[in-house]
């Protein structure tokens, strides 16, 4: 099995709702997302994945969050903005170019902080 | 499949008994504890697991361990305090009160360095 | 489950051969190579795999790629000398002494910058 990983970041603030103590505050974060792709053969030019592509991909993702309150982003707008749900917003964006391609599963972790993630994997196909 | 990561640390004294060279000496590293659980669903919430109650459990038994020699630490005098023991030391402590809340699986990694860890995963049932 | 990790770095240049714009052109990187060993078992000493062993395996095969330019290594000049095929290379090497030794798998990560890596993991019989 091989996997390619490329990270990215934008700076997003947020609320919670519900009994998140200070996390129901209007706060933010500079929010890190690393992107994972697992298959089980290298193609002809020696990759799984462009990485350079990929690349792109998390950084054009990341860039329409960058300086946005995600609690207004379309997509985010009725669910509770966890890391959990970010993680499945961008989980969905980053997927749809990636079947048929080979590949087996996409990871995508939503870092808040150095300390504390929410990520999801799941088939591609 | 849905995770969610913490990280806490510590700072403790140990010595290994066996032929592990310098280790065999007493010393000590800054510990790094990363924590991941691992579940399939998330809550009404928006949450797998409380990214901040996690944290607080790491944190929590990061204290109980800071600043203390492991060998004299109840649960590991009778072991070797390799990273693996200390890994299992830590995941029977966290695993506790994380059963039964439809959570799959539990990692617990202990790093002496930033070039070396060990844990232990298993599943939570 | 277990896991045992170690990391070591070298300094390396490649090109790549096709359509990769700027890393089509020699260049290099600060190249961190992650190794992960799993297993089901400690041993009676407490360890999965001795830490200090599998360090030194990195580093003798980090220092063996160190201020080299991959594309003349002997083992990787029929190859393109993507993230994917460093691993391979490195993965095979590592792998030859851990068989045997009731290890699972092994995992070996590639880092070309602090944001982007390519790994290989499979199993060690």
């Amino acid at each position: 099995m091989y996997e390619v990983y490329v990270a990215a970041s934008f700076e997003a603030a947020h609320r919670l709702v519900g009994d998140f103590g200070p996390a129901s505050r209007m706060h933010g974060h500079t929010y890190r997302m690393e992107v994972i792709v697992r298959g089980r053969h290298l193609g002809d030019d020696g990759t799984l994945y462009d990485i350079g592509q990929l690349g792109q991909a998390a950084n054009d993702l990341a860039a329409s969050l960058d300086y946005r309150d995600l609690n207004e982003v379309p997509g985010l707008t009725e669910v509770n903005t966890t890391a959990e749900a970010v993680a499945d917003y961008c989980w969905e964006r980053l997927a749809l170019p990636l079947r048929d391609r080979g590949l087996d599963s996409l990871v995508v972790r939503i870092w808040e902080s150095g300390d504390a993630y929410a990520a999801r994997e799941d088939k591609l196909d």
